[in-house]
């Protein structure tokens, strides 16, 4: 890699594919190389952020626990505030709760009641995008909040899953496309 | 709250008391008010960081969940890397695992075992310090790799459980004591 600033190429080169994790037949694109690396970190944030410039939107929301890597560190360059969507149980206060089906089974997202003052701009920042059940599913807890989700960006896209699709008409954006 | 820079003061108070989460007689220090206020969020990340210039440190190791997010956001801040020390079963390439008791039962911690080159210099950022066990646990899995913790930093210290003295010689810093 050059001393130049990072491309999504770049960022594309240093995911790493795990076979069979977390289960048999299942690709797992592992970003902790991009993490431990500050000028991809950095890139990355950047890349994720790059349609709004600091000041623009109010809150970036991260999705538990991966997540919240990319979206806190985008919180910061934005100068927004960041909120925390988390598994079932995990926050203290009085939540609202949205469920959506996996494979097998169900999985349930919260996020506070009191997360957001209603009309905010909150950009939705998370690692992966697959089935896009997990975005669709917070980017509702934030609309239930009366929020205004200016975009999803995600790192990585699994285009095969047509995960984009679920996302209606909320606008969308892909750092690097497997 | 005044425009200038938020002090540790001022943090303390954002930070919202949750009686009896997640059981009976704790009394959970909720941090939620300071991730969603864009100006405390980023006075906390600077003052977790207050003793590391940008550069002088190699990464900074953040735990899974809720530690991620000051910690990612910190390695932006240092232009550092970021390590994420999981729980057991959630990284997907070779780990070293550390095991520690709870008040009932044990927890374990994961590294991934090419997270670090030797002699790194790697600042642990978390959100709390309470007994102390998480913080030796994830300390003593960055020395396993070779890396030297140079500083355990949280924004949270529950001083009368006296963590503190369970982290041996390690430089520790808090920002807000209860």
């Amino acid at each position: 890699m050059s001393l130049a600033t990072p491309t999504p190429e770049d960022l594309r080169h240093a995911i790493r594919n795990i076979p069979d994790f977390p289960q048999p037949g299942i690709q797992f694109k592992d970003i902790t190389p991009v993490l431990a690396n500050p000028r991809l970190f950095a890139a990355a944030v950047d890349l994720l952020t790059a349609n709004w410039p600091a000041g623009s939107v109010d809150a970036v929301a991260g999705i538990d626990a991966r997540g919240f890597i990319f979206a806190a560190a985008a919180a910061l360059r934005l100068n927004a505030g960041f909120i925390p969507i988390r598994k079932q149980g995990k926050l203290p206060f009085d939540t609202l709760e949205e469920s959506y089906a996996l494979e097998y089974g169900t999985n349930t997202l919260a996020v506070h009641a009191d997360a957001l003052t209603p009309g905010s701009k909150v950009l939705l920042v998370d690692d992966l995008l697959a089935t896009g059940g997990t975005a669709v599913a917070a980017a509702r807890l934030l609309q239930r909040l009366s929020a205004e989700v200016v975009e999803v960006s995600c790192l990585v896209e699994l285009a095969f899953l047509k995960g984009r699709e679920k996302l209606g008409g909320l606008p969308f954006r892909s750092v690097v496309v497997f």
